[in-house]
C-alpha cells in the first residue's frame, strides 16, 4: 500500500526557531530514498507505507536525541487504491483545470 | 518511545455518512488494548509507538476492504521524553487551572 | 452557516508546557458562548462559521499578549448542507453502530 | 495580524475526485490578492488574518454551491510577533542549513 503524507514536525521546549530539525527531517527522508518535496508548512512525503512510517518515526527519535523534550508533529496521509496517482499527478490534476478555463 | 495521537479518518467515494467506517476503527483500537476515546471530530488513541501506527494502517486496509477507494486520514501526534504523560495528564492539567482561578 | 471544528493551539518558544495557554482559549469560546469539548489532544467548537472565527482569532492575539511570540495551531473544519448535525450527533451515530453489533 | 496558513480541503458526497473544487479555491485565493502556493496535499495561503479568513469562509460557501453537500478542511495555521516571516522565508530557513553541511 503506497501512500502520500504532508508532515508537518513542531519540536517544544527548543526556542521559536526549528528549521535545524526541519532540515534534519529532510535528510531521513533523503536518506529513505523517499520522494519528499517541502513546501512553507510541511513536506511531502510519498511511498510505500512502512518505508514512510519508518522514516517519520526516526525523524522523532532523531529530533529527540538533538534535544527537543517533546515532539507535536501534524500529519494528513492519503492513500487509493482505485488507481496509482503521484504527488506530481494530484497537482498536474489541479494545474490543468486552471489553465483550461 | 510512547506516543499519543489524534486521528480523523475520512473514507472519499463512499457518499457523505462515514460512521460505519470510524465505527470499525473504533473496534481495531479495541483489538490493539490501546487506550483511546473518540470525540467529535476525531479519536484519542494512546499506547507503544509500533502498536499505534500498527494499529492506523490496519484502519486503512480494513476501511479499504470495506470498499472505500480512496482515504484522506489526518493525525496529530506527540512525543514526549521528559516525563511520562497520558491523555488524562493532559485534560487534567487544563481542568485544574480552569477551577483555580 | 454552522461549523463545527477541532482546534489544537500550540505556542512555541516558552517552554513545554502549554497547559496555561490552552486554559485561556477555553476560557474564550466560553466567554463566546460557543458549545465546547475538549479532549486530550484540542477542543472541538461548534457554533456560526464568524462567531467560530472570531473566537480563533481572539484565541491567537491573547496568547501573543501572554508572551507567545509564535503559535502553531492545527484546526480540522466541518460544514454541512444537507442536514444539521451537532457534535453529539456525530459521536451518537458511531456509539450506536458499536453498540448494535 | 498576518498569518501563514497550510489548507486542504476535502469535500465529501462527490465522489473520489475533488481537483475540480481545488481548482476553485486556487481562483479565490487568487482573486483575494493572496500569495499562495499549492503542493500535493494542500495550500499555503500567506496574509492579513481577516482577508485570508474571508477567503477560507468564501471556498466553502463556493464549493456548497457547487454541488458539495460536506466538506472536511485541516488547516495549519501559524502566527508570529517577534519579527516578518514570509512562506519564501520559512522555504530558505531550511534550504540554506541543507546546503551548509
Amino acid at each position: 500500500m503506497n501512500v502520500i503524507i504532508d508532515i508537518c514536525i513542531v519540536p517544544m521546549g527548543v526556542g521559536i526557531s526549528v528549521s535545524k530539525y526541519v532540515t534534519q527531517a529532510q535528510r531521513i527522508f533523503e536518506k529513505h530514498n523517499l520522494s519528499h518535496s517541502m513546501h512553507a508548512y510541511g513536506t511531502n512525503v510519498e511511498g510505500p507505507w512502512d518505508t514512510v512510517m519508518a522514516a517519520v518515526k526516526e525523524c522523532h527519535q532523531t529530533i529527540h536525541d538533538m534535544g527537543a523534550p517533546r515532539i507535536n508533529t501534524t500529519i494528513k496521509l492519503g492513500t487509493r487504491i482505485d488507481r496509482p496517482q503521484s504527488m506530481q499527478d494530484k497537482i498536474d490534476s489541479v494545474t490543468e483545470k486552471l489553465q483550461n478555463q
